[in-house]
């Protein structure tokens, strides 16, 4: 058995190896690679996705797998063992289904319709898209279409970044979420606006980019283990336990863009930072899931990063940093202009309570284009009549409208966005949890200090890696699964304060 | 034919995507990763390098070349299909002798004692680096005995980066070289040295990068299909044809520095732009031999860019770049300075003169070290006591002595070195030949114009990639075999007048 094991690490870490590099080939694309190697970098990411498609539906290993299942059921659930080949064989489950060349397909039609957005959303350019983004949902179609039987064509999609859910599932959750909000924000909008003027000033790029590496070297983020670069849309991304990368973008008159976009990819990236490097090279070996992910990027930068004991620790460095800029700016100006709630136009700019709104916008659109129910011809028209329902604005162009997010126009559609708004429910969760077990941790984030709860986050959510399922993790580490009165009480909580009214349950 | 011509395309594409795919990983480790990521990084390039390695053994490879000789046999010799077939038949020839599992373990070790000697070098230690050398000097000699029959054990090595030569001929053409090289040092060291204290005022990092792209831009390298980075050792690297990069070092105290190795570099990278894009993705498409390669860094960085005509353009925008450190030097004090001869320490910092003497000792000790009549552990002594016979300088320590160049560290020992002394001694017979062509190439140097030189060497040498052995090519650019009278008479004229001294032949 023990050398089934042994050929099984062997060729997982090759397979490992492969959507590695691939991974560092898709950082170099999208932060320093010249427009002349677009076509080329397509075609490499296609052959490299091939090579790993065809190992891991390498029928030998799916006959490794099943010598190997008895002897993992002999052992307890989460032993490493166990886990390893419980989760590579529903992996292997997944990926037999899908065709090699289906996989390469959609590799090189990611590559170019990337390439394709990163010049039409300047150009303001939709129809150029439009082909591109029928040849997308054409893809993610035939890609649900191999897994018949499901209720939703979006749930095989959706099953791929958040294992265990469904469509319908989500639907509920997020109908009784909006419920949850809608009072929320329709108080807050009767009140008069948050000056936030104080941001929009001149804030030089560089001290920009200083000030946010220094949170997040003080929250844990391993510069030995990662860097951050520009990019136009910010990621993490992880090429081993070793080197996991973030990337910001800085908008030299809005200090919230580049500072809140690091302390999110931070927030990412110590999740994987954190994995046992036991898992190394095994598909254990990373976050479980988009919206446990997105817990911890959303936990960063909101719950602490935007927190008023956070500021009142970071602000007078804050103010030392830009004197010109924030030196006659109280504390509490500042705090709630980084917490102005504002229905506006663009997901990534959105505040915490709005934010949830275009996610729903996305998923609803999402299931509508699978459908059928929605063209795309009609995909602008249908976004711009839900920003003026949901949230009371005009579409001004395409750019800012149905072009603004990358996962469209570089992945398939489907399953791309409901992690984010699971990830704000699961974040209030956790940080609820981790509160309950050392009520300590307030008083410490009025310090600077990060210590406690970046170690009961990284012993209770991180270093399992994909050990246990989401729904598993969650129980585990909070006692419950998940729900959303902890997000909605955070919410009420943080608002009433910061806008003087009486927001209850 | 078609079907199997095809076929052939499409695996050696595979081949050049996994082999770009680790350029990418190799760039990356040299210019952004982070220490950490060093563990895996080599793990991942040992993958690439097997899985490339496997195709480019593949016997179905063999197979079809098989059937494709005859056909090639029918066409001219200087017809793509031919060369295609010609060229990816010698490269099967080649890399079946070398076991998959040795082509393996020189990937990983080649990526690990990279990382050792970037921590090593700074900190003066050759003790941690002599058992990477060791291994590196093992593997050396099991590639070498993969070609049984050889007169020396290098020249298996040498044949790989120049094609068509060995150890007995260089030996012999390096001999030849010395014999013309050692009067005119001779006769320039004799001289009172040359005051270059104008390089080394203060040259602030940003205009020295700017000044530099901004001369290669002229030159024809074109950054829509490249770019600039900072490396510790300055190379460039190719992921298509669409995609070649360069990287540079700045001293901001020693403005040669930097400025030097962008032209070197953009001769190497203007080279690899210039082949015909018809050749990508096959073995076509690169340059043909590291001698000839080295012929384009040198051109563009000594005989044009370290020339009085091109100065006589470029001086006054540099002394605009730099109007306190410059304003007041003379041209001719500058051209004096960038053109000092002076025996010194460090290959890449030497004059176009001494820089051969520079070769010929690496080169010496490497068949030395591959003979076995050199041990590894007495490799600084030897090092030293030719620095002090050849040169006349002292060697202070491990970091500007033996440990100064990547190649033996960050490859294998044999074949590294040689292509430099061939590049000049090329250098100058190209240039002469496209002279001869083009009378009026000086002229437009001294407007910054580079279109007829550059348009020259793209016809003669750039564009054919390696569809012709670099002896055909030599012959068929230049009208003879590789010669080192243009050189020595290049060097003579350059010298005697910037020193005011006769040189004959």
């Amino acid at each position: 058995m023990e050398a089934r094991l042994h050929e099984l690490r062997a060729r997982l870490q090759e397979i490992d190896d492969i959507n590695s590099a691939a991974a560092v080939l898709g950082w170099d694309q999208s932060t320093y690679m010249p427009p002349g190697g677009a076509p080329a970098r397509a075609r490499q990411l296609a052959t490299l996705s091939r090579l790993a498609h065809a190992r891991s539906t390498d029928p030998a290993l799916g006959r490794l797998l099943a010598e190997l299942m008895p002897y993992s059921e002999q052992l307890p659930y989460d032993h490493p063992d166990a886990a390893l080949i419980r989760v590579a064989q529903r992996n292997y489950e997944r990926m037999i289904r899908i065709p090699v060349d289906l996989a390469s397909d959609i590799a090189a039609h990611t590559a170019a319709s990337y390439h394709a957005w990163t010049q039409a959303r300047p150009a303001n350019d939709f129809a150029t898209m439009v082909p591109y983004l029928e040849r997308t949902l054409e893809l993610s179609r035939r890609v649900a279409d191999c897994f018949p039987g499901y209720e939703h064509p979006a749930d095989p999609l959706i099953d791929f970044s958040d294992y265990g859910m469904r469509a319908a599932v989500i639907r509920d959750l997020f109908a009784r979420l909006r419920a949850g909000l809608t009072p929320i924000i329709r108080a807050i909008v009767a009140q008069p606006p948050i000056d936030d003027s104080c941001l929009r000033k001149y804030y030089p790029r560089n001290d920009q980019l200083a000030f946010g590496e220094q949170i997040i070297r003080q929250f844990g983020y391993d510069f030995e283990r990662g860097r951050q670069d520009l990019t136009h849309h910010p990621f993490a991304t992880k090429f081993s336990v070793g080197d996991v990368r973030i990337t910001t973008r800085i908008n030299e008159h809005d200090l919230g863009d580049g500072l809140f976009s690091t302390l999110h990819e931070s927030g990412h990236a110590m999740y994987e930072q954190g994995v046992d490097p036991a898992f190394e090279g095994t598909p254990l070996c990373s976050g479980v899931s988009a919206g446990v992910h997105e817990s911890q990027s959303r936990l960063w930068e909101n719950l602490i990063g935007r927190s008023r004991p956070f500021w009142e620790h970071f602000y007078p460095e804050l103010q030392q940093t830009f004197p010109q800029q924030l030196g006659n700016v109280p504390l509490d100006e500042f705090y709630r202009a980084i917490n102005r709630v504002q229905p506006s136009l663009i997901r990534t700019d959105a505040d915490e309570v709005t934010y949830n709104l275009h996610v729903m916008i996305r998923f609803d659109l999402e299931l509508a284009l699978l459908e059928g129910s929605l063209k795309l011809r009609d995909l602008p028209e249908a976004w711009n009549a839900r920003y003026a329902e949901d949230l009371g604005v005009t579409v001004p162009d395409y750019r800012d409208g149905v072009l603004q997010d990358v996962h469209w126009f570089g992945g398939l559609i489907g399953g791309a966005f409901q992690g984010y708004t699971l990830g704000n429910i699961l974040s209030a969760q956790f940080l609820a949890a981790a509160r309950a077990a050392h009520p300590e941790i307030d008083d410490e984030i009025g310090r600077g200090e990060f210590a406690t709860l970046h170690g009961w986050l990284r012993e209770h959510i991180y270093r399992h890696g994909s050990v246990f399922t989401p729904n598993e993790l969650i129980e585990r580490a909070t006692g419950k699964p998940m729900e959303i009165e902890p997000y909605l009480t955070y919410l009420r909580q943080k608002y009433a304060a910061i806008y003087g009214i009486a927001l209850e349950g």
